[in-house]
């Protein structure tokens, strides 16, 4: 095969997927899908250590051997030579930590560390820690800090330094030993380069770091923890490089295993999301781009910063330099359709094909997308799924088509924040698993927004953005707006509202909105103390 | 075999049971279950004419059907004598009402409204008379109508004259046909005996018929519905005749049909849950016995009439003459775990052992337990059921469980509603399918109430309790209290509370209280949206 390539690594959830791309038209010329072998730890470690409530470890180990197993099968399967691959880029779930010696070593590999919990990788959907991010918020507020004003007082426990915390307070040892705490996105390009460099996107959207002023002050951190004051000055990176920077070259090891050439350029980390921005050919305001998969990411840029609700962060390029990058979510979309087939055994094809025939409203039932917390506008990981209008006729295909539609209601109220500060949203793209493979959810999504929603071209967004930053780290494009316009872009498909069904849909969406306010913003704390009573039992 | 015998024939909603009991002992020499041929039609007649939402009817054939089929049965498998039979007696279900011809004809077995739903028998859970109960209840109110106060101005959509009055709007020509409206428990015994003989029972609890003062007034009818003014004196019964007595002997057809003698005395129509009660050998106050079936009721006597919340109706003589006989219950109970079971496919056994496991709270879940509707202290039919703390952690044995939990909380308030008023209740007895089969709900019950829970020597207490009036009809006994120190009473089984279950539960119910007043009295409108959505759809 002809012509110059680059290579997009993206690391999901439960593997990650290795994409040889073509910088002429973007096609992708081969990809390879690699399950971590450890995949997600949820409920104990490799050697049998039990976790608790809530966690989700990862090992590290697993991210290099997508790189050995990926890598040269995507070169074989297309002949393409090493000399052709003119860069590489990675993304990565986010916030995704470890802590490491100072030569990027992760602490679960040593053996004295193996059975320590927090010596593994917190992966992002890691939720034991929200009372460390509880105390954050309210220490944050009662110091005015002005890094907490920039994500809506609201810390994520699924970020950084609340994971950080809770090593601190329940594995002191191990944060002693860590030199460093780093973000995956990070770790991957430091063992694909040799060299520790660390990208403003993540550290700007999950690690309280803030263009310009850096981190929150040592006061913070000891008002937090007296033993984590030192915390940035002594674990963390200083600088951060921007989006489409050049980290190093591969390494000869790394080239050595990959059958690369030693120095390929490698681009800074990115977060997965926000790489299958210009992978849609979107590089400006004004477009919401929803990475659908086991979670939802929305994206969208404005020429403004405004404080809107739920966004989880605004950065200042942090998507596309130039612009502000809001970022919003659900933290279980794609997760709650699997629940839904996992739990009750039901075939997805055949409960789709069923729902699928449904009338909006038929059911009478409505729920809340809470199964995972809420993750946008009211920021609560203690939130919790609530399904109501259950009769003795509610069917699963019933149940399953309530569960999606909660998923739009979802993302509509997301919207609809925005709009509310005057931050206009003329078009919806979608990419992503969903995207791809369930035109009832996508049909669905389109019904209750009232909006069409376009396709990219490629809906492997994420680790074609991962390339495109490859090449341009690689020099084969002035800057990600040129790569964009090259290898990005829409594809024609797309699905379009049907009136009938919206009017059904805002009915719908009004009863969402009085639970959504009744359990969300404190009617009830029924959801609360059920979280305490079930922590108790 | 020797000795005297009698016969109970209990008609419940999937089939009916013929149980030929000891007159000495109250021993089954023999039982059958015969299900009805037609079962329950939910979205169609037999003949496919398709049915709205809500509906519930079935064929009185199917009645019939129980008699001939189950009657030589029992005699043949015992090989007990006609002879050797003193009595037979029945329980129904109730309100299940039919129109017939002036000689009991039901018209839906004329061929020309066979293809007419409202000529057919509107079964107990026959739901789709809300509109009609909730004009009966605000016209009632209005006229301040001394019947409707003794059901605490709340009647069920189940109950007789919201399904009469459905049948006057919605199909005003079988109104027109019906020289009578009647209640099957009383059709049956029509059939069997040739004799129309109504019974206080049924009258008292669901027709609005008080002992001393008769059916609410001309007027009050003509205020539902001019077309019903004359509804008490051109189609209902004007005499009604007390719990044991006799309505006549079978009918030489019937004798025929059966293989008894013709003679051989019938006692009046019964209502299931209430037959059930002195066959746990309780004949007076301060025993709360709960028929535990497809759904739940709640039995207690008083010796005084007070207005306790959601009780259903307080009789005069209503469970056995003396007492005031007070009647609460669930409309869902057993229905509820069968709903989870065919919905999802689960395996019953596999399913309860696994819900057996968990502790109590480690769910995280907490249920309304409304499938159906709440027929005890909010006496609503447009609620429906909630399901809340869901995780993707959420199993389908930790759904199950909550699901048992929340049968349970509604128990515990009907309880709550008692004691509230002073009315004490010392003891708790069970009897019914679940009481015998499901050990988990039995321990789940006494572990939320805090109780211990008897059950009686014979679990089939509704059958015995007919056998038991069937023998008192036939002269067997002088009375009631006589029959049931003779063949009822306790087993010496029986569930026990454990302390800590219960303190997790107290917490539990608190959330289900918050729920409950949330949800069912006004605090949101959410359920009646949903169903006027659904309605709409």
């Amino acid at each position: 095969m002809t012509g110059r390539f680059a290579i997009g690594i993206d690391y999901g959830t439960e593997s990650g997927r290795v994409m040889l791309v073509s910088i002429e038209t973007g096609e992708e010329a081969a990809w390879a899908l690699i399950p971590y072998p450890n995949g997600v730890l949820e409920s104990a470690l490799p050697n049998g250590t039990a976790l608790g409530h809530d966690w989700a470890l990862q090992d590290p180990r697993d991210y290099i051997h997508v790189v050995e197993q990926g890598v040269p099968q995507v070169l074989k399967s297309s002949g393409v030579k090493a000399e052709q691959v003119v860069g590489i880029g990675t993304d990565f779930t986010a916030c995704t930590m470890l802590p490491t010696l100072a030569d990027g070593t992760p602490l679960c590999t040593l053996p004295e560390f193996a059975s320590r919990p927090h010596a593994w990788v917190k992966l992002w959907k890691h939720h034991a820690a929200q009372p460390q991010a509880d105390r954050i918020n309210i220490i944050g507020r009662q110091r005015n800090e002005k890094a907490l004003e920039m994500y809506n007082w609201a810390h994520s426990s699924e970020w950084f330094f609340a994971k950080a915390l809770q090593i601190v307070e329940e594995d002191f040892a191990i944060y002693q030993k860590a030199d460093k705490l780093i973000e995956a996105a990070d770790w991957i390009v430091w063992q694909l380069t040799g060299e520790e460099r660390r990208n403003e996107c993540t550290a700007g959207y999950k690690d309280l770091w803030v263009k310009g002023s850096g981190f929150p002050s040592k006061e913070f951190f000891a008002a937090l923890d007296p033993h984590m004051a030192n915390v940035v000055a002594e674990k963390l990176a200083t600088k951060f490089y921007p989006l489409g920077a050049k980290a190093g070259g591969l390494t000869a090891s790394m080239a050595a295993t990959t059958g690369l050439l030693e120095g390929t350029p490698v681009a800074v980390g990115h977060i997965d999301a926000h790489a299958g921005v210009p992978a849609c050919g979107v590089v400006g305001p004004g477009v919401l781009v929803m990475i659908m998969g086991t979670s939802l990411c929305h994206m969208l840029m404005a020429r403004e910063r405004k404080i809107v609700e739920g966004v989880a962060g605004v950065v200042d390029g942090g998507i596309v330099p130039g612009y502000w990058g809001y970022e919003a979510g659900q933290a279980a979309v794609g997760d709650l359709y699997a629940w839904f087939f996992r739990a009750f055994g039901v075939n997805a094809d055949e409960i789709t094909a069923k729902a699928a025939a449904l009338r909006p409203g038929q059911s009478g039932l409505v729920a809340l997308d809470w199964w995972n917390g809420n993750r946008s506008v009211l920021m609560n990981a203690d939130l919790s799924g609530l399904l109501v209008g259950a009769t003795l006729s509610t069917t699963p295909q019933d149940i399953y088509r309530a569960l999606i539609e909660s998923t739009a209601f979802g993302t509509l109220t997301v919207i609809r924040a925005f709009e509310k500060e005057g931050i206009p949203i003329d078009r919806l793209m979608a990419c992503g698993g969903l995207a791809e493979k369930s035109p009832l959810v996508m049909q669905i999504f389109a019904d209750v927004t009232n909006r069409t929603i376009e396709l990219p071209k490629s809906l492997q967004g994420s680790g074609l953005g991962a390339a495109m930053h490859g090449a341009v780290a690689g020099g084969a494009f002035t800057d990600i707006a040129a790569a964009a316009s090259q290898m990005g872009g829409v594809s024609g498909q797309a699905y379009h509202p049907n009136p009938t069904a919206h009017v059904i849909y805002q009915q719908l969406y009004e009863q969402y909105l009085v639970l959504h306010d009744l359990f969300g913003r404190g009617g009830s704390d029924v959801m609360k103390k059920l979280r305490s009573i079930r922590a108790s039992a």
